[in-house]
């Protein structure tokens, strides 16, 4: 059977609900050069992080995806295209880093580390801007890029999303 | 905040990952009428009736998405545009049933039996073709409309699915 | 590595959270008699029907188990001894099915079929009391066993569950 | 309606399915004391630190609940008394955390991680031992309280839980 190629690789934008105002540019942009990249953007669907990415990712024309941990479509930010209604609660964290062929994670809290471990273990490549860091003696590093800025964060997340497919 | 309107109704096709001739003839039809009609296709993204119907909707120009049960893009049938990668196994099939805003049942056994509880659970209007019929004394029937055809099942949808919006 | 035996089987009772009071008092028998029978009871874990199996259950000193939907322990009834705070919904009911060796179903609506349609995926038995009847044709009738009694049901899900161990 | 009191306080422990012997010891007495202490241990039932947490508590005659995340309960180890079967793969990490009322990281990788961003989400108190270090510039230092011994680590989480009750 002759498998059609993906339109576009997803890329996940991960990050909170609730945003400082730089983290919300930043996630706009990074949305942003995504779309014009040519990825889909895939995120909890919630505000915040979520929403500016979408915000960005649609004025460049781009497919957003939201993922979201509720019950009801309403919940989604008005930028989403596609809302996946999961009703599991936060277990949709999950989801979101396995859907993902890279992850970026923009600030966030405790669901933030939740989605870059997940991503981490299901072997998605995840990049950093002003996000968490974390290490344990004995471990190897986890193998987290660090972007600068946001067009770097989404310039890396865009090379290796292709170098997965 | 301005709502931007959905791009589309999602609505579900479900059924079995196997499918008979007929199932599969019935299910590329319903998908190929939905798309027609500008919805977007929300399936399980395996075999079978799911493929079919995929088939159908993309022959269409419709927009079709795989809520898919494993941890593995690759399980997705030829014919999704977007692959969301559960990884939750058959529990996923209250998600299925939740992103939708109706959703047709082609045949199918226990999993599509699943679905059909959980639309009905969820208040999503379920249309059948060749299904399962659900009777229990003292209980109201349940509210799923019997088609005839594909045409009219995917008619029924459509009209269904915008009623809720 | 020795295999210490399960300290006993588990069970299912599955139906609504709200019950009649004859589906209640079927219910609570129906706990008992599985817990005398050496039965560990899982549920839901909320009112109707999973109350009064828990209560029957505790009454002849079992151990019963709440798989909840929701996101706190509170919402478990007074009669379960272990609550799994799943956050995860009606897609719980995946796991009910599948932590059970058999299930026994009383009354029950929408949640209770979709209850028996993953149990019957999963090749867990089936014993229904009031319940819902399911049929497809060209489709193998379902292997649901009716009882007549509460005291029947758990006979024969006391001899399913051991069968299968 | 009378609320019986819950048994025991149900304690995570949390960590690799694999384990050096430094961490299996750690984990077995881990288990002991926190059987020792009447609590009901809950953990992802699998091998490694699981498992001897798992041996450990039953060694002092605990009670012991494996969430398991695959579809069978053979999964388990041998020392899981309630085997949970999720089905959802390791989304299953959320229900592990939600369901204790403090948790103990032993070492671990990055489910470890996923488990103690959970536990911090859910504001279920979180022990570490020999486990990850978090930190984000400009977000309040995560509450984890790092434990010298395993023994330290139990008494820290009996206490913990206890005050949440």
């Amino acid at each position: 059977m002759r498998k059609t190629s993906h339109p576009c690789p997803l890329i996940a934008v991960i990050g909170g609900s609730k945003a400082t105002p730089e983290e919300a540019a930043a996630a706009e942009t990074v949305g942003r050069v995504l779309a014009e990249g040519g990825a889909a953007l895939v995120c909890g669907g919630r505000g915040g992080v979520m929403e500016a990415a979408c915000r960005g990712a649609k004025a460049a024309g781009g497919l957003t995806i939201g993922i979201l941990p509720g019950a009801d479509r309403v919940e989604a930010n008005p930028y989403v295209d596609v809302s996946i209604v999961t009703g599991i609660g936060l277990a949709r964290n999950a989801i979101v880093a396995r859907t993902a062929q890279a992850a970026i994670a923009v600030g966030g809290s405790y669901g933030t580390l939740s989605e870059i471990a997940y991503a981490l273990m299901f072997g998605v490549p995840v990049v950093g801007l002003g996000t968490w860091e974390i290490k344990r003696e004995g471990h190897p590093p986890a193998p987290i890029v660090y972007a600068a800025t946001p067009e770097e964060a989404a310039a890396h997340a865009l090379a290796l999303a292709r170098r997965g497919e």
